[in-house]
């Protein structure tokens, strides 16, 4: 009977600029009394690996640009926090009260350019930006765990959607699994070939553990995942991203 | 340590119109081995239902109007087809080559109105469109199946999105458990009040349970999950719907 199991892993400590991530996982992955194996998935939320790469800014250090401020006043948002916006981004979509949603610089369409100001610190006069690369950020991680089994590995964060209410857990970077499958030529019950062609496992597994995850005081960012129903293959996070010549939205 | 665990439920049978939904689940959770306890979440494929409630329409029946011939050509798709959609939806967002993007009566916007004419049947001369009321849906399995447990419902289907490759599974239908959890006036590890404030968790678990589904031959359109760990609150389908007051991406 195929299940598919997700884990919060214990006990991972505050995690800060230059902690070594895989140690730490690797740690919790022996307390949780998990005995990993080849094709098991670690899902492991954008805020602990942002602060272990060192992506936090102290919004004092950051002087706004004219365009900041503009968009600042239209937005009602810190006018600190909208120069980090625009500085990783491409492209303004959307701006009005209490929204901003941006192109990212790799490609993300995202409210905020993912960053965030919770869970940064206590005073809040922080703020954590997305990592540099999340596939890299995966491909580490998956490297330095390979002497324990052959992970999939998935950065996940929370994102809005155009025209649904609530955010869910989706993959920025992706190693080790595919990122989306391909069932192009596979047919249905009946013989017919399949009209949908397209599955982002790596999303759907990203919102699995985000139910897991939380967003506020758990302090759950890994989860173990075990019996992902696919194909080992070692995909990318810029798979999901639909190209801007096909995007009809924008 | 909190765990969440999806199982597809096994044997279940071809579903023909008429058929007994809650009968056949309950049959599949006994084959199954699994005892269901309060607060599981029983994820429903919108095929099953749709089936089961005689949502198939024989192409044949249908006389395409003026109206879907012309988005026929434009989008090189069977003019029946375009008229069931039509039918199904109040507004049109995008058609072009391959794709029609429309809001469906009861509010998702979405491709081809939800019809689906993959697993229909050998011949390919039905659709399938979706159940009329999938909350209603929901509500009446989680009450015919109340002997056995306190079962939250999802019945999920695919979904593309606005700028994302692949689809995910998606909430049509909610009962017994919440669409959105509003984490208003929760507070993060440091005390400071949370961005995000609400969570799609019934979207998350349908895409969690669609990794298991699959899409083509699998025949697994019922999954049971346990240790969903967010509160039982009897919501619906329509909360994870934008208001279209709200919606910037039309």
């Amino acid at each position: 009977m195929p299940s598919l199991t997700l884990t919060a892993l214990e006990g991972m400590p505050e995690v800060v600029a230059g902690d070594d991530l895989a140690r730490l996982v690797r740690e919790a992955l022996a307390r949780s009394g998990i005995r990993p194996a080849d094709g098991d998935v670690l899902v492991v939320a954008q805020k602990v690996v942002s602060k272990s790469e060192g992506r936090r800014v102290a919004l004092s250090s950051v002087e706004p640009s004219a365009r900041a401020r503009e968009l600042a006043a239209v937005t009602r948002k810190d006018p600190r926090l909208i120069e980090l916006v625009l500085r990783e981004s491409v492209d303004v979509l959307r701006a009005k009260r209490d929204v901003i949603v941006v192109e990212h610089r790799r490609g993300w369409i995202m409210a905020n350019a993912g960053i965030d100001m919770s869970n940064v610190d206590a005073g809040g006069e922080h703020a954590l930006l997305l990592p540099e690369d999340p596939d890299a950020s995966c491909r580490a991680l998956r490297a330095a765990l390979a002497d324990i089994a052959d992970f999939g590995v998935i950065v996940n964060d929370s994102f809005g959607r155009a025209w649904r209410n609530g955010v869910t857990g989706t993959a920025l970077g992706v190693a080790g699994l595919p990122g989306v499958v391909d069932l192009r030529g596979r047919r249905d019950r009946f013989g017919r070939e399949l009209r949908t062609t397209e599955v982002a496992i790596a999303d759907e597994l990203a919102a699995a553990a985000s139910l897991l995850m939380g967003q506020a005081d758990e302090g759950r960012p890994v989860i173990h995942a075990r019996g992902v129903p696919y194909d080992r293959r070692d995909g990318n996070g810029r798979e999901l991203l639909r190209p801007k010549s096909m995007d009809m939205f924008r």
